[in-house]
């Protein structure tokens, strides 16, 4: 199922490529929250301290050239909407699975962020001992927070006419995460604290 | 990094839209080792026995097209190698990854099949307590088997002499994984006897 992204936004992802694993010293500034998890999981690869990867982007593939001498080129393919969240992997011998999004909005995060598909894999993840969370970052605020999925499933299951949940309750049980040189997004240290200990 | 199929390979992945979760009672002839993954991992998820899916093909999005009133079209794309396996999940609480290839080789299993990213990434799994494998399908024979990760990775690595790993290996040192009805290839009852008993 192609579907198209939501007022014409453009596609971002996947097109910077990761070749060091030591993100640049200043201008944390303007980096999107998949770049700055994508520094922070390399990090965590190569310090051997997590395997968590983002998932390839969804894509349909339609038609496919072969060009004799040079790489297979798609000509025709459109995105998919994904049946998972983006990140998945293992810490401390746990299976580890999140989302994460950016929002531009100063008072709550939108439910339309996360795709019903998204919410039911969180569910099962749960339901088979999987640590599952939201990262969710208010880029006007510069506010990063990780955020249980249970407690998020909540809201949206029980709280039906509300279409968000509000900043303050983000601030009070989300978990702030710093913004730091490396890693940048130092999730892990939170889920240590509150799924370890 | 963009590369090429070798031998001129059609991409035959994905196309194929799953929309039901049983799959037909007939015909098991010609269905691809992936075909029969996904049905089986469709079918545990369905049941709630475990959560697992196949990650989307990964591919470097070039040019992309915003029509006015229409799906959001790739115009230009290519294949990227990937740098894990391509299944990954949580059964029983762990950590399940592996990676599924077929062969029309009917003496070995050639480690050409398997890219070195993919060799490391299973050695970091392991290293982080997950279970990992590999399901081969010796596409001539008929004959599926579930093999231990560890022991591929030693053969890679303790053999160079080798480019493959012996039929008659696999046959001792796997576990073959019967074709069924459904789930069609029920590994998770292999996992069960080699990894929690």
């Amino acid at each position: 199922m192609a579907f198209r992204y939501p007022g014409g936004k453009k596609y971002t992802g996947s097109r910077r490529q990761h070749t060091s694993p030591s993100p640049p010293l200043f201008g944390n500034r303007g980096m999107t929250l998949e770049q700055d998890l994508n520094d922070t999981n390399q990090y965590y690869r190569s310090t051997g301290r997590a395997v968590i990867h983002k998932k390839p982007t969804p894509v349909q593939i339609v038609d496919v050239d072969y060009p004799k001498r040079s790489a297979a080129k798609i000509t025709e393919a459109y995105f998919k909407q994904p049946s998972t969240t983006d990140y998945n992997g293992i810490y401390r011998g746990r299976y580890i699975d999140f989302e994460a999004k950016e929002t531009r909005n100063k008072t709550s995060f939108p439910f339309g962020n996360i795709h019903a598909h998204q919410m039911e894999h969180m569910s099962e993840v749960l339901r088979h001992e999987g640590i599952a969370f939201l990262i969710i970052r208010f880029t006007l605020l510069e506010e990063t927070y990780l955020y249980d999925a249970a407690r998020f499933i909540e809201w949206y299951f029980e709280q039906k006419e509300r279409k968000s949940i509000p900043l303050p309750d983000i601030r009070e049980n989300g978990h702030m995460i710093p913004l730091k040189y490396s890693p940048r997004i130092d999730y892990l240290d939170i889920i240590d604290r509150i799924y370890f200990s």
